[in-house]
């Protein structure tokens, strides 16, 4: 992993501020876990192999998330793709599981899983208390790994959960991004964060990806068209795809309403439009967003519930727009730049972007820019 | 299965006629098969059992699902539910895959069954095409079944489909309905269709549920409040629930867009209404309808389709609003006439509903109606 | 207004107690007022009259409520119809002007009056703070008015207000429901309320209706079907219309989000099932739901706002979902028992509901019930 | 007018070619019409002026839209806004009235004389036949115009019908656009279009914007950060607002769904962010998107409708996606590159964007593209 991160090359996305890390663990509490699997090589043997997946998970907090919910949101841009949860989480504001990412086909057997450990963490599920609403999201990773194997198995999902850490994010060709492209690149995992001026409440928004979207040719970096410069080697090749799909998750400690994080959830469109993305036919585009402040509680101790929440009209809710957009858009970047070239099932090679090239074109066009800000 | 169904105790629903065998299945070509798990008795040991659960499946047409998809439409009345498959529904209108019902935490590996099945059909899956959208619906057995074990498999899911059929319709304890309670009897499956007029397009709408809703005192019956005069014997002592949950599915062979697809299936909640059902907080209620009419085929032959749809303002489509909410109703009805009395984990018991009894009561009430109509 | 309301003759739908007027104005604060428009008898000469019409407007709370917005949700059943200020009420939860009821050709000027209202009362709109979103419903009144004539204009709407008031509310051909029919009789305003337990937060729950919708054969009073008993003396004559439509105004003094309140407006779709609608193709069926606890400031004091808000578990929001179905089932009753045979243009009658005819038969029925409870 | 679009200074946006005017109405039939009211000047005199405002009118074909109304659908992106019409064309699918677009407050007048032009066409409206819904949409052009005024009125709407016409459109501050600003500067009316290769379909897809959004610093040109280099004279001293809004027509003459039209109004959110757009608090976006291939009848002639319909994976579909991205960007791009500097009440001055130094600083940065493609 000695790629380097877009910032690490002097370009930076937007206006704000990003956390120490500049991932989604700068949200205090969050943690993300991953398991990586890479097995075999050559002609594709469904239900053998090649492998080239994984699973990711993000944890909002680091305790019992069935007896400590968190407020969420969740959003389609385009409904193309196999999420499980969604349809609770609309109704009741609420996540109760960790969120975890996989490749399209496994989406069944990782919802078990997690079902398999929330029972072990809370035994009265389905017994003595309410069932349990897990989340999965995943994109399709059939390119280089054979889909059809459904590798991720429960254990996956149990070491990815016991993994997970705060700090910093192993991105690229790692968990649910093994296996991915993005824009004719290798994508995987990418993750950014940005954090409301002190003034305005300090609050910080974090952002994770999962990319696997996007033809080469449409490929934006903070705005300037790499895509009509930089092509993956095969590009005349290789078969145009208005597939691929992208997971995005959003954390934040802003306490806001379930409706307050719908709102938080659609800016992410934006900041997936300005790499380049037109929502395309076969894409799955789907945000959770989730805040980790005042969990609610599974079996609430009085009838009401007193919360804090931001005011829209808050200073703090206009940064957090630009902030999901800044985070999403920077995200994404990352997710391309620290993706290493992946060969998997029949030859089919992801190649790395060119980072170097990729950052020498932007900060041509940034000169431009001179002393302006 | 020697219990009544509604309509041979003489008690007809609404005013529309229903299909040769009133169910689901007297839309051409829709076939249902079932698998029931029963195993095991007394306490409860979480994994083990004693299992009351099973699948029901409903296959839109008899041939390859993914090569000839239906159009489709799914409507959420309340989300407290773990339906799989909803948003690519919802975005494309086609639904690929049999449509399993299931019990709440089965989700996950009754989904992945319905994947694996697809690719032994579609062996191009996730490899030289696009993957698959399966759909899977689910209620709460907990009462009676070990629901912690998740005891339907990849095999019994297999079994339900190759079991699947024509004509009637086993109701009751069976299927997904194996362990299910609705208005505190024992629920289940239940079935029943409608028939447009024939000087009106002649088609015919069918609805298939499985029922765990609803506390006792609520149960109506054609109007007439049943629950107010018959009660389980275990009424006094049973936690009240308003826990619960009730899947509906419909199918029709008229020809539909998914926009007039998804208006039939918000038709559903009049019918559960009228069960008396308040859609309670804890109950996820939700709708899946499909029509047989001009499948969509996964490879189109041409840029363009041609399809023959009925008109918004056709007498037909006015026939087809209340058909949903007739064959909604008396089928949520049957569910609970045929069901069985069913003893469960702990020795928790769900009472078959005195069929006898609740036709008298009904048939009392509509003496008054004497020569009406 | 000498006709009774159902609950005068004795017949009490659910098992709620209802407030002390059995109104909306029995949430404390709300204000009902109608301007009624009677005018012109004959032939229709569009444009001129006859006129049946008016407005309804149900004011939240006697202040002022751009500066203080009540928490709100909107619903659309069939969204056949023109309802104004949805998308924002949807966005932002709030409402922040009075909610108007009127025809349907007639909201635009409707929305203009309370454009005009709000900017008397607030000078700053649009200068020095931001524009007001109006919330304005409707049903089509053509079969007794002249509905192209839009006669409803300012000073109505300015009358209305004026004189909003909170106790007993007048019900039938009044305001908005001056000229609507209602399953083949007169139909029109109509309002209901009920109180939860006071052990579990003693909440009001109120509706209104403006009721135009169903064909006489439909109805059912308290689960009888009245309409295979009682037909109109025009029955046979009169065009068989599935038009129509339905406006449910829900008030609550419950402190809920607007996530809460939307659940709340689903919950009248089964109120509104249990009279016999099946939300024909050309009902436009719409809810507007708004709580009066802790308004929201147009302008906050703080960066964050502190809401003591109602568990989705407690048992008050258990209550709240039957309070909705039965005071929306009886507000719809009522306004068919208190409107008045109402002869319009063209010579066109809507015959009241015989309503000692009516109850006997709904006591018929009752007397199987014995003692039950 | 002598102010030159984007175009016309050598810079494109995207790949695809545009129509003949690059403007909506290289859909054929659709027609454009305008009325400006510019009067008044210096203080503002609330419901007097200065007034800096209009209506503009998309007609989808030159028919009566009542008889022949055109598929469609809407899509809001942020709902802080006042949109009339939304809710009947999500269920029915259809528009039947022309579009129209005005200042916030002037809705209801406007939806008025909508209402009023379609019964002088149609005078069976509400009389004989249904009720007519109609669209209307809205930004806040407060800032330079006397909003309370509401002073575009009947005979204005009357007016921008009359004048309807096709071929090129006026852009920039006229009709609507008349006092909106946009990024800090003079926004206003824009318009751009786009065609698919001919032998994917050749099918045609415009956009037409009101554009009033955003602060200076945000704007973005092709992906160049304009807004880092240029800013208005009195940005240091304006007021800095989240506010504004942005209307988004977009017609085609491909043959879709409803389904298929709000898919495409999804991707209108990519155009707009990728001028720099956050979706901000309280700008109200909105989408509304018609198909004029085969309209549908008001009294159908028969039973069912035969639907030629473009198959979601044609490749004419995969265009029409990257299509309106590019032309709803370039819309809005145009809106600021013809709008004249306007100056409105109490001395507001909305700048034109000076189009020459804009412009040069997009070549700058293109300059590093070199040959590529």
């Amino acid at each position: 992993m000695t790629r380097a991160r877009l910032r690490d090359l002097g370009i930076a996305i937007g206006v704000l501020a990003t956390g120490a890390h500049n991932a989604i663990t700068d949200v205090a509490g969050v943690r993300v876990g991953h398991t990586t699997l890479i097995s075999g090589e050559g002609a594709l043997v469904p239900g053998r192999g090649p492998v080239r997946t994984g699973v990711t998970v993000i944890l909002p907090h680091g305790g019992n998330l069935f007896r400590d919910k968190v407020h969420a949101a969740v959003h389609t841009i385009n409904g193309f793709g196999k999420v499980f949860g969604f349809e609770q989480v609309r109704e009741l504001g609420l996540i109760e599981s960790p969120v975890a990412l996989t490749n399209t086909l496994n989406v069944g057997l990782v919802a078990d899983a997690l079902v398999q450990h929330a029972i072990e963490q809370n035994p009265a599920i389905g017994i003595s208390t309410s069932s349990v609403n897990v989340v999965v999201g995943e994109t399709n990773d059939g390119y280089l790994n054979d889909l059809q194997g459904r590798h991720v198995r429960a254990e996956h999902v149990r070491a990815a959960i016991a993994s997970a850490a705060a700090g910093p994010v192993a991105e690229g060709a790692v968990g649910a991004g093994t296996g991915t492209t993005c824009f004719g690149w290798k994508g995987g995992i990418g993750t950014s964060s940005r954090v409301v001026p002190p003034q305005d409440g300090g609050f910080t928004m974090g952002a994770l990806v999962q990319s696997n979207f996007g033809g080469a040719r449409d490929l934006m970096v903070n705005g300037v068209p790499v895509g009509l410069h930089l092509r993956p080697p095969d590009a005349p090749t290789r078969p145009v795809r208005d597939a691929g799909s992208i997971m995005m998750v959003l954390a934040t400690d802003a306490p806001l309403t379930s409706r307050q994080l719908r709102r938080l959830c659609a800016r992410a469109a934006a900041g997936l439009a300005r790499t380049g993305s037109v929502y395309a036919h076969g894409s799955g585009d789907f945000v959770i967003t989730f805040s980790t402040a005042e969990p609610s509680a599974h079996e609430p101790a009085s009838l009401t519930a007193a919360r804090t929440v931001l005011a829209d009209e808050a200073r703090a809710m206009r940064w957090l727009f630009p902030a999901v957009v800044e985070a999403v858009e920077e995200a994404i970047v990352n997710s391309l730049f620290r993706a290493e070239t992946t060969v998997g099932r029949d030859g089919h090679t992801a190649y790395g972007l060119p980072i170097a090239d990729a950052a020498a074109l932007v900060r041509e066009y940034q000169q431009q820019t001179g002393a302006a800000t």
